[in-house]
Parts: C-alpha cells; sequence; structure tokens
C-alpha cells in the first residue's frame, strides 16, 4: 500500500518562496517565457502522470520483473502503456532543445518532475531517464547530422538511450576499457565488445534505441585519454528515416538484482555493430561526462523520490496504526491505544525523512537554478560561478541524497516494524530500489573522491571557496534567521577548516583526499542542507509574520527546520574532526 | 560467491585471551569441566558443520525460499539434510539442561557457535535457534512433567519451538492481544486466536513443533497484566509419548518478505487447540521474557554474523579485483590496476566493518559471561551484579549489533559495487537478511526504550552506574593501553552525564526518555565496543612484547582498534549533545 502524492506544495514552495524562480527566469532570455502559472500546471500535470500512471506499476513491476528469452526483453505488464502515456505527454523532452521538439524548460523545474516520477516507480522512470540525458550530450557534442536525426525521437520517445561504459574489468577504472572501433570508409565505425549493467539495454517499450558507447580506436593511447564515444542505434535507419534492420548488438542477458527489477539491466555485445563517433576521437570520456553528470544529479533525485515517497507512506501508517500508550498523558485518547505518531522515538524517525528529503529538495532546485546561469546566463562571470558550483556540487547531490534515500527508507520501514519487512506495504521494495542509486553512475564512493580530490584538492580549495563564499554570502543577509547565523557560521567554519587540511594534507600524503573523501562529501551536504533549511525557516516565519492561513504548512516548515539545526547539523563537528586526521587509522596493516 | 571461514582464531582471542574464560569457567561447579581444549574443540566443529551444510545452502535457500500448500510448508532444498546433521550432532541442546540432554555448556561460548551458524544461513539457523530459546523458557518456567516431556525433545531436534507473540493488531504493543484460552477439567486449556509473524510456526523439518503461546484466560485483567503462557504442541502425544494426532493448531499463510525466504514466517490459527500452562496464571510475559531476552542476544549475533560474512566476502573481493591506481607510488603494482584494497576509502569501508564485528563479538562474549554469572555464580552479590548488566545490556547487543550488522552489509555491498548490487555474489542477500534483525523480537526501537525508560530513568541510573563501575575500573587497571585512558575517561563521562540527564529529564518531562532513547542505546553499544577494543590493544600488544610469532594476527588487532579509537569514538560527543535535548525538536508539528 505505498502512499504517494505528488509534493506539489513544496515544489512550488521551493521554487517561488525560496528560490525566486520567476525572477531567476525572467533574467535569462532563454527561459524568459516561463512563469509561475506554466510552471505550477506542469508539476501538478507531472505529478497525475505520477500518480495514475506509474505508481500503480511499481510493486507489480517488482514483483513481475523483466523477463528475458532469446535477446528479447519483455518489461513488467503495464510498463508500454505508462510509456507511452508519458511520451506522447511529451515529458521526455521536457527540458530538451526547442530547436528538436524539446521544450526547453529550465533545469530548476525538471528537476521536480524528475523526482516526482522517480518517487511513484524508478524502475519505469529509468528509460526515459537515460533518453533525457542520452539526448543533452547529443545536444553538446554530437554533428549536426547525428541531431537532426535522433533527438525529435529521443524526445517523443520513440527512440530510447542508454550509456555503455562498464566492461566486465573495468567499472569504476574506464581506463582499462577494451571496446573496439574500427574506422570504415563511409565514416562509420564497427564496434566490438562487451558491456555489462546496461540500464535499459534491450527492452520493449520503444520502436528503436540508441547507445552510447565508449569504445577505443586502434591508435588510441591506453588509459583514460583513449577513449572515444560512439552512437550505436539498435536498429540502423532505411531509407525514410524509420527504424530498420537490426544492428550487430543484442542483449546477451539480464540480472538479477535487488531491485529496481522492473528495469532491464543487460549485458550487451557489440560484434561490428555500426556506429557513428560523437565528438573528437580519444576524447569521449570528457563528452560522456556531460551525459554522467547529467545522470549523476538525476540520480540524486531517485534517492529523493525514495525519501518522498518513504515519508509519506510512514507517516500515513503512524498515524493509522493504534500502539502503546503516548507518554504524555494530555495526548493519549479513548481508545485501546494510540497512534504510533505520538511517540518520539517514531517522531524521530519521520523528521529524519522529512528534513532530509525536503532539504534535498530545496538543494536539488538551487542546483538546478545553477545549472540554468551556467547555460544560458549572459554574463560570463555569473556562468562561470555557475560551472564552479555544479562541478563541485554535482557529485554532493548524487551521494548525499542517494545516502540520505536508503537512510529514509530504511526509516519508513522501521516506523512499519514486521509489516515494513513484507512485501505486501512496499517498503521492503523501496529500500532494495534506493540502493542501486549509491552505487550505480559511480559508486558514492567514486563521487566522494572526485569531490576530495579532483575538484578540491588538485584544484587548491578554489571552488570551495566559491561555495563556501555563497554560504557566507547568505549568512550576512536579512534571509538568515538570527537564531541560525551562530550554528551556520560554526558550520561554515567547519567547513572551510577541513577544505584548508585537504588541500595542505594532500600535497603531503596521497592518501590524504581519498581517506577523508566521504567524511568530506558528509560534511558539504550537511552545510548545503542547512543552509537552506535556514532559508526555508526564515521565509516560513515571513509568511506566518505576513498572515498567510497556511498556518500548517508554515508551521511544519519551522519546525521541521527547527530538528534539523537541533540534531543533524552537529554531525558536523564529528566529520570535520574526522577530515583532520586524514588518512591516520587506515592503511592495510589490519586487512592482511 | 559468498566467502565465509568460520572466525575460530578471533573467538579463541575473544575467550582466552581478553576474557580469561578457564579462570571464569574453574570458578563456576556448574562449567568447571569446560575448559579450552574442549572449548577449541566445539567451536572448530561448529565451524566445519556451519562451512559444509549451512553456507552452501544461503544462497540457494534464498532463491528457493519456502512454500505453502494446504497449511503444509516445505523448506528449501537441502534444508532437511542440513538441519539433521545439526540436530544429530546435539547443536541445539549445546546451552541446555544436562538433565533433560542437554550439554551444559556456558553462554560465554554458545554465543561464537550462535554467530558461527547465524553467519553461514540465518535462514536455517532460525529453527533450531528458536528451539533452543523455547528450551530455556521451560527449563526456568515449565512444570517438571512438562519439561520431562518436551526438553529431550527439544534439544535432539525431533521437536522445534516458536513464540507466538505478535498478533495482526497486537504488535510491540502485547497488551491488546486478544488471544484466549479456556481452561478444561482436566487441567488443559483451548487456545483460539490468530498470530502472525511466526517463525517456523510450520515446516517440514523436525517431527513435532511446539508453540509458545501468549493469551488471555476469561478472567484476565486487561493489559499486560493478563496474559499467560501456554505450551501447544502441533502434534499431540500418543500413549507412547511420540507425537500423534494433530492439535487444533494450523498455519493459515506464509509470508513473501524482504529475505530470510528460507524461513518460514507463518499466520497461525489457533481454533481449541489444546494446550498447557507455563509458569503462574497472568504472569506469561514476564516468563516470556526469559525466551525473549535468550532470543534478543541471539539476534544481536545474527547481526555480528552478517557482519562477519560481508566482511570476509568484501575483502576477498578487495584483494582480488583490480581497479585503479594506488594513490602511492610506492604501492602500486606492474600490472594494469592495482587491487580495491589500496585505496583509502575502501579501507575505510573494511575497517569498519572489522572494527564493528570484532568489537561486538568480544562484548558478546562478556555478556554471554554475564550470563553464566547470573545463573551459576555461587555469590549472590556477583549474580546481582551480572544480572543488573544482563538487564541493562542485552537490548543494547540485540540493536547495536543488528544496527551494525546492517551497517556492515551495506558497506561490504558498496565494495563490490554493481557486483553487490546483483543477486550472484551473495552480498545484497546479506543485506536483505539481516535487515529483519534490527525489526523482530522487538524493534531497536522497543530496544531503546527498554533501556533509556525502563532499564535507566525508571530505575533512576542505578544499573547504568553498576556498568558504569566495571568501565571505570577497567580504566584505571593496568589492562587499559596508556594511549587509551583519556579517550575512554571522556566517553564514559559522556555515558554518566548522559545517564544523569536521562533520569533528570524524565522526571519533568514523560518524552525525554523516548526522545534520546536511540541515541542513548548508541552511545552504551559505543563505550561497550570502545572498552573491549582497549582491552583487545592492551592484550595484543602484550602477545608481541612477550614475542608471539602471530604478528599478523596482534598488529591486525592493534590497528583495528586504533582505527575505531580515532575513527569511530568521537561519534559519542554527537550523541552525548543530542541526548542534553532530551525532547527539544520532536513533536508533531511537522507533522499534521
Amino acid at each position: 500500500m505505498p502512499v504517494f502524492n505528488a509534493p506539489r506544495r513544496d515544489h512550488a514552495f521551493v521554487l517561488f518562496e525560496l528560490l525566486d524562480a520567476e525572477r531567476q527566469w525572467a533574467g535569462l532570455p532563454a527561459l524568459s517565457a516561463v512563469d509561475r502559472e506554466l510552471a505550477e500546471t506542469i508539476i501538478d500535470t507531472a505529478g497525475k502522470v505520477a500518480e495514475a500512471e506509474f505508481l500503480p506499476l511499481n510493486q507489480s513491476g517488482d514483483q513481475g520483473g523483466c523477463s528475458f528469452e532469446q535477446g528479447q526483453v519483455r518489461t513488467p505488464a503495464g510498463f508500454r502503456q505508462a510509456y507511452r502515456a508519458y511520451s506522447e505527454g511529451g515529458w521526455v523532452g521536457l527540458g530538451g532543445e526547442p530547436e528538436f521538439g524539446g521544450q526547453g524548460m529550465p533545469k530548476m523545474l525538471t528537476v521536480a518532475i524528475e523526482e516526482t516520477f522517480f518517487a511513484a516507480n524508478p524502475s519505469l522512470y529509468l528509460y526515459p531517464a537515460l533518453s533525457a540525458g542520452a539526448a543533452l550530450l547529443l545536444a553538446y557534442h554530437a554533428a549536426p547530422e547525428l541531431q537532426a536525426t535522433w533527438l525529435p525521437a529521443l524526445y517523443d520517445g520513440s527512440c530510447t538511450g542508454t550509456m555503455c561504459l562498464t566492461e566486465p574489468h573495468a567499472g569504476s577504472d574506464l581506463g582499462l576499457l577494451r571496446t573496439r572501433a574500427e574506422p570504415q570508409e563511409d565514416g562509420s565505425y564497427l564496434l566490438t565488445g562487451t558491456k555489462i549493467f546496461i540500464t535499459g539495454g534491450e527492452h520493449d517499450l520503444s520502436d528503436n534505441i540508441v547507445h552510447l558507447v565508449l569504445a577505443r580506436l586502434p591508435d588510441a593511447p591506453a588509459g583514460t585519454r583513449g577513449i572515444s564515444l560512439f552512437l550505436v542505434p539498435r536498429n540502423l535507419l532505411d531509407e525514410d528515416g524509420r527504424p530498420g534492420q537490426r544492428n550487430a548488438v543484442t542483449a546477451g542477458a539480464i540480472e538479477h538484482k535487488m531491485g529496481i527489477r522492473g528495469s532491464a539491466t543487460c549485458v550487451m555485445n557489440f560484434d561490428e555493430a555500426r556506429g557513428w563517433m560523437v565528438g573528437e576521437a580519444h576524447r569521449g570520456l570528457a563528452a560522456m561526462f556531460t551525459m554522467m553528470n547529467y545522470e549523476r544529479l538525476s540520480i540524486g533525485l531517485q534517492g529523493l523520490g525514495a525519501g518522498e515517497i518513504a515519508l509519506q507512506t510512514s507517516l500515513d501508517y503512524a498515524r493509522e496504526r493504534l500502539q502503546g500508550r503516548a507518554p504524555r498523558r494530555s495526548e493519549r485518547t479513548d481508545g485501546p491505544a494510540d497512534p504510533l505518531i505520538v511517540h518520539p522515538d517514531v517522531q524521530r524517525m519521520l523528521l529524519t525523512q522529512k528534513s532530509y528529503t525536503e532539504g534535498g529538495r530545496a538543494f536539488a532546485a538551487w542546483l538546478g537554478l545553477q545549472l540554468d546561469l551556467a547555460r544560458h546566463g549572459e554574463d560570463a562571470t555569473v556562468r562561470r560561478q555557475a560551472e564552479d558550483l555544479v562541478a563541485f556540487l554535482t557529485p554532493v547531490a548524487k551521494a548525499w541524497f542517494t545516502d540520505r534515500g536508503l537512510d529514509c527508507t530504511v526509516l519508513a520501514q522501521q516506523v512499519l516494524g514486521g509489516h515494513g519487512y513484507v512485501t505486501e506495504w512496499g517498503l521492503e521494495q523501496y529500500v532494495r530500489d534506493v540502493r542501486i542509486a549509491q552505487i550505480y553512475e559511480g559508486t558514492n564512493g567514486i563521487q566522494a573522491m572526485d569531490l576530495a580530490d579532483r575538484k578540491t584538492a588538485r584544484d587548491q580549495g578554489r571552488m570551495a571557496g566559491v561555495y563556501a563564499d555563497q554560504v557566507a554570502a547568505f549568512i550576512d543577509s536579512d534571509d538568515c534567521p538570527p537564531g541560525w547565523r551562530d550554528t551556520l557560521t560554526g558550520l561554515l567554519e567547519q567547513f572551510r577548516q577541513s577544505t584548508a587540511a585537504i588541500v595542505e594534507g594532500a600535497a603531503e600524503d596521497p592518501d590524504w583526499a581519498g581517506a577523508v573523501a566521504c567524511d568530506y562529501l558528509d560534511l558539504v551536504g550537511l552545510l548545503s542542507c542547512a543552509w537552506l533549511w535556514a532559508l526555508a525557516a526564515g521565509r516560513a516565519q515571513a509568511a506566518l509574520d505576513a498572515g498567510s492561513t497556511e498556518t500548517a504548512f508554515y508551521r511544519a516548515k519551522l519546525a521541521t527546520a527547527r530538528f534539523f539545526l537541533l540534531r543533524q547539523v552537529p554531525q558536523g563537528q564529528v566529520l570535520a574532526q574526522r577530515i583532520a586526521l586524514g588518512s591516520e587509522g587506515l592503511g592495510v596493516d589490519a586487512l592482511n
């Protein structure tokens, strides 16, 4: 009995009350046609599609799973119809290029939509989510002919996209990959090799599939600087541009997995499959990072969505289930027992979920805004600053949201007790489904090393400084409620000291950045959520002071912010303390 | 490809090097026949049975699961043979009463055996684990005739036991239960009602099953003080004492669950089923607590066992899998990549598992010793002190070990990346299997409230003081390495202050204890592990100083202890800080 109503009110609060979306869009010519009314209509409609088409297939899709026979993948019952409803609604191209049939909506808005679909049915949503990422990659890096051929098909859903990176011996270390691409006289290439863990590598939802494949040219240097990127359609196009003859790319098997069982995770065999190069030779990994960064934020939203549906389901249960007596006599009912929600430990589990998920939602939208500024900003300084913030914070959003997503689903399951462990209520599926989000698109450990090593140590803390300045400016502004100022200042100082420790430590000790990477990422996640909760508390108080009648909504914001301030922010000191240790206490001595 | 070798050497270290088991046993007449040689033989033999009979069925048992048809449960292929090997080896009665065919082994030793079997196959081990708990309950509370009838059958494995507490509307709140027991003229009772989530309620492993059932007599007062305990056999015994006619108790269904799929979790229908009262009328819950406390520690050991197999499997993978380059040039190999284990973040994940699991193992054995002292101690003061320590720390062992067990399995899965998410490697099953241990036998939230409210606030901190004195005596002794003294003193002081805060806070605010319960439990778990890691570090250093040739083993102990000291102990300050808040920041304002 999963409970999910798209959190429309909270999305509107984040966009229009926290982040002044209308003013932001008005300042960017590419987005100036978007206003609050349009955005709220899109949020509402997406919610309806998610609730009516995606949610009812979440449990049945898990139970039925995908089946595989002779190279064909059959998705769970109902997925085809739901996918059709989704693609006919134009949702794949929501953030896509208007020139090719996309709708050019701001990323700041589309993050809300992505979260909504991920919450309602992550297995089903993965198919079009990858299409959107593939389209973004092509929009940035492909030659105009390839764009004209493939973008409209991706946007209208008649074709889906995949990213083919991992090979059996090359996971986090892509430099080891072996798939080869032989140039042909007509300018195309023939690709040969095996890719594993390919999400949506084969399925029955669309007429065609286009694979974006990392491979090596014959003359390629070893390592990551010898990797090129190719577009390989499952079906080659006929003279009319319609999917025709099968290309030599086939699914060899699908994986049996802990969760996301409605999503086909395929072994893909390329046997002289025809493809076309995207971008420059040997620069494929850089191009693929366009898609990977998009997908990283997207996967972070999978974590947020899981947190939202977990919260809604467990909150509903905690209100209904009568068990035990309220500690306070004044809260006791006349019945034989009181609802679970009266117990402080249950409140702790629910508030943890709510504070992480709503705090993360604000952070995601703010990061979406930075992506919009980086892309559409008219001023080069603005664009550069936004690019720095995106580079620094994308790994944080991916790992922090998904780690907290697991925490939230586990807490929600715990609220239900034994009923959370049996399949009937759906909670155990949320845990299994969100668990992958900490692993794919680069494990959260890889995200942390990207942040601590590449984006901090090697960058000498420059991007970290750009980020710290943002938070500092907020603390000094009228937006920061007085009651938050000291705590935020302390947390920011812990962040600055930790950054300095990493930059200095890494210069002396090659193990430094890796040793503290996960703690540093958690510290940035914590600071980002704390800052946005402070902003939310200030805006909620202002609304109440202005006489808003939505008192329950705004009081809930204030109470959740206070919970986060009092009970989550103190973790920062332990993180900072561990970061100061560098690699002390680690090593292989204990592991022999 | 789960990897598991029973940790024989570490069990011996804990028993004979940390806790002076031989001296302890020699001081207790009931256990004085047990010596190191016997104990090590038992540990070794149990390891062989676990490795040869239990482990090979772990994955297949999950995949096959239990099936249910017309009231019959079929366990997974191979379970019957493995159960026979286990029961013929006399393992069910290992800690049982010698008078009735048990072997009377110390709890301090049997915890090692329980952990081993839980590690190798938790689904299979649950069947006899419950028998051992049922036998313990009967040994303490049943009339001699019932003992003579049922204990030999439980010990030889021809009968298994269950505990029937939960009803559809009565989970954590047993006061709500409705199952009725009508007294009959012959002194027996007829029981009617429905119980759910009954582990091993029906199966095909043994000739008979005996259910220990909580129910109400017709004249029973409402709430928990009107609950009595009954023994209800599945098959009534014929004139020769052999299982004969079926009693009116049947399985109505089995649950579909996240994990432990080889363990049959049953809905049990009692329809005027014949039973016999165990202990006194209306005092059934107190008697059931004998079994529940036994099972609580036992379920804690499920958490430890999961941590051990997770560590072994992920450590094996981290040594073999080549991916990426060692940060230090000096550690790089000639191959195309280095083993995962060179990466500090991977070391962090492995050391976290190792420090929790080995620290927990020492704590479990020490708690086992207290159970032995409470039962067999000759001096009343010794017995009373041990009883206090058992009462205070049993909920900690249950919740801390299982919470850390989930952490460990999730970390192990993360070490394997995508391979940890697919079923093939077994890691995802460890996560699913251990997850129930945080829920059954009282959720970990219930454990925490038992600790913070009943055992601390209502006890005015008396038992907490007995515990603190133990740790303080250690710090003052020569056993405490000098480098640990300040840190342990600080952590102990955080514990004492937190205890005082709970006792004082609870007097003012009924929500206090519940609000901080989980943090307080974590603080006790952390302090207990820190204290035992300090002891381990001291003993390991002494062994090295004495010229032991097992340098790798003892150096690993020192390095793991150091990791725990530097990187885990600092969490204590955040826990203490949150405990000092009481119920501030909680409430239902944010949850409307």
